[in-house]
């Protein structure tokens, strides 16, 4: 039997962090011993945990004895603070927080597309945006053919994205609107209900969002190709779960739909969801819960002589966050690097 | 006093034909007599319209009689019956389906960009698409500066688009779903609240759906260039109404953000909501009910050295179908094309 390690959840109680210990659960993670850390404001919570019963900790900088690996998901700053505290006691840290995403010294990885990039980890590995997961996963197999030169790519990011709160706002006001109540907000900035928000994140100098500019900036760093140029509209849709992607990509070669559908059915990760004759494409609702990228909607860019459009849909809380970021500390085992 | 003119508004029980009565209405056409025509399953309702009651009359070949304006809105087979029969006893049509749109021999016009088409019509003048209306408003003013040469559009559609049984259909999901029931469905294939559907219309042969061609092909026909280069992807989103898109344009010359926001706030029927920092950016709920194309998250598209992004919002209802049919009968009467 393998031997078991010793886990800790930061930010166990979030959406994110519960999806995590979910995925954990169903994948049969080798867990010696498990620790729920989460705020003051959730200390002693009760979770539950394969059938048993799991009391939330509170973090503090001795969280972290004895613990071999540590998911975060507790937004930036806790992460600043508290992940090189984890990797100095020993543990490795996958992060799901923007913090080191971007820092050079730091691998961010999509096991299905740069796996070898962890060997260089220091004791943190960056989990990327769940909106560029999705996409790496289905569009590096075609620029690993015929190269990507290009990606123009707008967003519809289900509300479990912005977290558990959020969720609860658009339950909120739809039934505040649908018994003509007036509505509340807290989460979001205007109605987000039978609404769309294109804002997610701050603005930047550059009228981008930092969701469009990771977006941007995160492909090129795990792609491994600073070369390709990307814009991206992201919006905030009245969806629960699963982000959805309409992307048109333009190829350094000529590649046929027929090719970019045989590659991506091949596509570790992805799945093909691709006859509209019988309406069967990709829908937010259908991958909830799944783990695979879902593909559909290929065909031709007609504004382009090398382009393909399609329509990636995939569960931003699983692929997009928790699944990817366990996916991680799968292959750390595998390949010994703790 | 103008004279008035003997109106007929057909598919006038219709989401599209009731707003043309309040469109009507609201901007005081005038009108001698008024009839609203519909299917026999309407005939004898009674519809209000200026404070008086009007009664629906079932549509016939004998309904034009002394008609001079006919605005039809009753889907494409009954626009290729009647609206000839109508055209043929003198009567004007302005026809908001697809019937006639692509028909060469029929001008298809939005009045803020090729109000000159209408000179050749010949007693049938085509309303184009909802998301082909609020495009070229906002583009075409960027077009006659500096060329445009690409388009890349991903649209955000409301459901109000299908018509009122589908805004019912979004209305009573909402419910069943929120109160953990199982959804009922007749309009769309898929469950719209809280889900995306990227299928507007049927497909065709080459991958798109028939909405996608429709912003190619109607999109060129307007802005007279048959050279543009276009590709969409069309979302039906769970918003009641308006119609949002997310446009990445190319163009033949450089062209500043700063220049195409002076270009846009300038232009007729557009009205450029653009201070991110303070929130500000389209929205459907804020758009819907108003006659203006909002335009707002513009931006360099990072991808391209001639590129602009931009998020563009109106109401499909009525920028969209309503409005811009009642604008060219109004532009007939003061052109004296009737």
């Amino acid at each position: 039997m393998a031997r078991g390690y010793n886990v800790a959840v930061v930010g166990a109680t979030g959406a994110v962090g519960k999806e995590m210990l979910k995925v954990l659960e169903q994948r049969n993670f080798p867990i010696r011993n498990l620790r729920a850390l989460a705020s003051e404001r959730s200390e002693g919570k009760i979770l539950e945990f394969a059938g048993e019963s799991l009391k939330v900790e509170r973090l503090t900088t001795s969280s972290f004895e004895g613990i071999e690996i540590a998911l975060f998901s507790a937004g930036a700053s806790v992460s600043r603070e508290f992940s090189p505290i984890a990797a100095k006691r020993g543990a490795v840290v996958v992060d799901n927080s923007k913090a080191f995403r971007m820092d050079k010294n730091t691998p961010l990885v999509v096991p299905e597309v740069n796996p070898h990039a962890l060997r260089s980890h220091k004791g943190i590995i960056a989990n990327p945006n769940c909106s560029t997961i999705q996409l790496v996963v289905a569009i590096n197999p075609i620029h690993q053919r015929v190269k990507v030169k290009k990606l123009v790519v707008s967003t519809y990011q289900a509300v479990s994205g912005t977290g558990k709160e959020a969720i609860r706002e658009l339950t909120e006001q739809s039934k505040q609107l649908l018994s003509r109540q007036k509505i509340t907000k807290k989460v979001y900035p205007h109605q987000i209900a039978f609404n769309l928000l294109p804002h997610i994140g701050d603005f930047l100098p550059n009228g981008y969002t930092e969701e469009e500019m990771k977006l941007v900036n995160e492909t090129r760093k795990i792609m491994e190709d600073e070369s390709i140029a990307i814009t991206a509209t992201c919006v905030r849709v009245p969806v629960f779960n699963s982000h959805s992607e309409a992307v048109t990509l333009e190829t350094e070669e000529k590649i046929s739909v027929e090719e970019v559908r045989k590659i991506l059915s091949r596509a570790p990760g992805v799945i093909v969801e691709d006859s509209p004759g019988q309406e069967i494409y990709p829908l937010p609702i259908k991958a909830a819960g799944r783990d695979e990228v879902f593909v559909g909607r290929i065909r031709e860019d007609l504004s382009s002589p090398n382009g393909i459009n399609m329509w990636i849909v995939a569960d931003n809380l699983r692929k997009g966050a928790a699944l990817n970021a366990v996916q991680i500390a799968e292959l750390l085992i595998e390949q010994a690097l703790l």
